[in-house]
């Protein structure tokens, strides 16, 4: 049993990522940290964990989390883990962060990006990128885990490997992304409200999202290539899911035979990647409660482009089920414990 | 290991039960049957089951299911489980059944409402109501279980503790129940289609739903008596979950604390009922995709009754959920394996 | 022409008196008042407004209110249209309050519901209760109307008729509501958040809704009797509709036939009610978008009681319509006047 | 007053056909069709048309179309409209047909993509297309129209404007097209309803929509180049709107100054189509319930593409109104009676 740590433990992302670990077998939840709700239970706050009654919510200490915890997760707001993570990290504490704050090799490219300072750049160093598709050796020797945005995973598992093999252009490439509104975290926003959201749709941050950095930056590290592309995030009005649409410019002569093999070197050992027979195209009904990423393609040679559909559930396999994932990889842990594989369907 | 078949595992209970028990430690599903996608596997009907490609349907095949299965759940319509039970119970198979066609003591009351020639009423004296908080020891001393319904399961939890022990009158009760549409189950009627559905709300089947009569049979059972109930359902446009709003007319004299008292006699030992704390009311984020039923409660002093607000996942708790909790008891498992404690809340 | 006033024309009861508004052809819209967004247009706050680009939002300014107005809608929160309306009526510019300020005869009541001290009850006097079918006289020679709220105009118009013909008793009334979201206004609220509201139900200000002594006054008004009842407010997963279930004892003897009578006596010249044939209950989308209110019954032999479905949208005959309605009726003009009829169904 | 019959009433555009134009001051409904419903009254089936009880469903009868109506609508599937168009045309009743029988100039192209026998080729010489931005004068001149599809209608108000005047490029454009679930249809099918659909986002018929083509040609025939474009329809858990976001190379040295200018040229008389401001983009909240489309642009440097968003509600826009909208330029009544100017927002 390993004693965990969760800071953060009341947004969306937190709370899913301990539902998620109260079914782990080799997990043992030490210390729940909110700062907002620090005294109540958990229950109090999230009524479905009423069966739990005794998980109980701290203010931020760091030597009790010292104390209690072997391995923590950050679950906090862009600009709170620079603060926190060098500390935990000081003591041995393993950290898995799910904020932007440790995804750049260059902090300049985060301040840039995020608007803030980083005051640890020097942990960027040692920081492993945590998609673990591409950089399982890395993750399992790492005590620092940058874990992935959620628009990102999705782009780059269905791109890195047709990009890695030069199967598509590396310029022009267009991902137009739909997501859930849990995306944005639990928040009293009058935008996110269900009045202004239900029956709505509607596309935001149209050329400059944050999230085209560091796709564009992995797609460049995995792939070897300087990659160009344009990202444009939608507003769905669900709850849970992102799905991508993604166009891409083929090489010719490329065949659909090619397009699946590279799929397949890239994904045979991926235990959560799920590519579809051809022309058969993932829905969101197909991943969301599970930590699938399904990908899927079909090509048109009127236009000489491929378009790939690729999803999965944005708190599930783009966040808390892709930590827990790292989480098994970096304790030598099998993979698949403690993560849902079929999906809820309704 | 107990070998499990599953009849009908294609309609959205059967779907949800094989989601369930592929979690459960103690099955091996030995056996899926689908009419309408024999030869086919399940992830081809319903593609969340992308990672399990080795579950097959296959055809109604009675000398199958007798080979292969120790244990089988009937996922069928209400008159088909009829033909099915009683060959199964001859060979010494356990049989849990999800349709209305075992949960009367009397052939001529199903008649009545189903509309359908019982032809198996023997099996009836045997058969036991499996709501295990009022019937445990039965529940693991029979071969042949007749799963509650969903609204019913609902209402009797509520109602039961309180008309046992005398605290609210057995006339005039009136239950006000909403369900999502998965409750009428995997069909392609204009009436549940997502135009006629979304933003809408309506009544149906009201002052004859045949729920009524289970529901009234079961509350007489268990509190000894006669009890006389208006029950009127709704749909909501969403896809799991039953809420309902009950309204009695409570003694003179009967306080809170009575009330608290009747439900902590009641469910001290029930390991899937939750009472919240006065005037906390439950609400569907709460329970839906957890085996949980919350019960809530408060007193109008203005008009002498009691507002109980009741709710659950009708597909677990209230169908797939309730039917694999009756297995473990059946089986002296212990009672929560493979079974959702914390809801999904997003 | 007559030159009207919108005060609070940026909430969503005040949007939607606008839009309706708009395309009234005795109505010119004169003056715009919205605190939060003064000095932009009413297009830059909702952008469905695009095409009436010369809506302009002002700040509260009694003086140009009196100078351009000769009619003005008050959609405040309560407490605020007490100090404006009475500088109003001086200058007898005629009002319509859609708040709660004028709703009762009492000052104590309203003091005590709300929990705002009342400091024009002088008006309360002469103010006219606008539910237009019943008091369709004093409406039409008023110059101050307090429109009434949306649950409790649902209420009323389902139950006065029955309640004033004696065939219902006055006691043991059961009123089960549900409301679509937008009925709680434009507000950041986290309970009104998406993800909260999604696929969620809950019941709400359980046993003490305000509502309950509005409805309870004016059925007593109409009916000349104490007439006592429990009034439950539902949240739907929806943007508009109310619906309510109601529940009352049937006097003995009482027939279908007679329970129509009693409507069709109220109602045969009520523009906007609409009595649906026996046992055909009215559906959200049958009035959602439209003025009208549809009301259909059911009666359960078994347990002597009435089931009553009432409908409508609340934004319009639950609001902005009524106040129309009124308006129309205040000014002698053709009461349908600038008002939908048929409901939008999708 | 026009005598107007309406083929088809019951389907989704039919009705929001028949609901629009029961407030249309120049229309007298003559005539309401549908085979499905014949003998019942149009609130028999839409209860939502209530307060208009005389609107009664006839059978296909050509003599009585040619009696009652100087001006008929045709709402029906695609290949039933060849059938009786030019019966009609015959007798000098002018047509409006909302299916794609009539949209293409060649034949063979129809016959292609519909994979239905074109029966009377020789209107389609004599058929106007129906996107009166474009060809007011042809519309105002013609005894029969084709109106255009929702999802072409959207995509050449975008594009047809930059193409015209060369500002992007031909070749690469991508229209990556959403759309609320009332784009099908009332029908019965599993894929429509609502568990299958609610929660859920999906693309469909990608690379080969049969829109492609006829988008295509009207974007040929407007700009006088061949264009060559790639669409992807996705369904959306929503009832009404598409919204469409289209990627464009555009050419060098365009500015967005060229964008504004060029939209200004095309719209300055069209009284339906809103060009936003730079960066602010449209949402389906401010053009569903309207006949507005609206349409914004974002220009991406990095990549040298324009981000083109568009939207429209399908059934008013993309259908009803825009049909409405040619049959006042047909009648030379002024083009925007009976049309909403102002979008629901809730």
């Amino acid at each position: 049993m390993i004693n965990v740590g969760i800071i953060g433990a009341t947004g969306y992302v937190g709370e899913e990522l301990v539902r998620l670990l109260t079914s782990h077998p080799d997990v043992n939840i030490a210390l729940l940290v909110s700062k907002s709700f620090s005294g109540k239970s958990m229950s109090d706050v999230y009524t479905n964990f009423y069966a739990l009654s005794n998980l109980v919510l701290e203010d931020t200490d760091i030597n009790a989390i010292k104390k209690k915890c072997q391995f923590v997760f950050l679950c906090l707001p862009h600009g709170e883990s620079i603060k926190i993570a060098p500390q935990l990290l000081a003591e041995n504490i393993k950290v898995i962060d799910l904020s932007g704050d440790f995804r750049y090799k260059d902090a300049t490219v985060y301040e840039e990006w995020y608007g803030i300072k980083h005051t640890s750049p020097e942990i960027l160093k040692n920081s492993v990128y945590g998609l673990s598709e591409f950089f399982k050796h890395e993750v399992a020797n790492t005590n620092m885990l940058a874990n992935p945005g959620c628009y990102t995973t999705t782009s780059i598992l269905a791109l890195a490997p047709l990009l890695k093999e030069g199967l598509i252009s590396t310029k022009g490439i267009v991902i137009d992304a739909k997501s859930g509104v849990s995306g944005a975290g639990r928040q009293e926003k009058l935008n996110y409200s269900f009045c202004e959201t239900q029956g709505n749709f509607s596309a935001y941050s149209v050329v400059n999202h944050r999230h085209t950095s560091e796709i564009e930056e992995q797609l460049t590290t995995i792939s070897g290539k300087a990659v160009n592309l344009l990202f444009t995030p939608h507003l769905l009005p669900i709850k849970r899911g992102i799905l991508a649409t993604i166009y891409a410019d083929i090489k010719e002569g490329v065949s659909e035979k090619d397009i699946y093999s590279a799929y397949e070197n890239a994904y045979k050992d991926a235990l959560f990647v799920q590519i579809m027979a051809f022309k058969s195209l993932p829905q969101l009904k197909y991943v969301v409660g599970s930590n699938n990423c399904q990908i899927g393609f079909d090509i048109s040679k009127r236009t000489g482009k491929i378009v790939i559909v690729a999803c999965l559930d944005n708190l599930i396999k783009g966040a808390a089920g892709s930590a827990i994932q790292n989480f098994n990889i970096m304790n030598n842990i099998e993979e698949t414990t403690g993560l849902p594989q079929v999906a809820w369907y309704l």
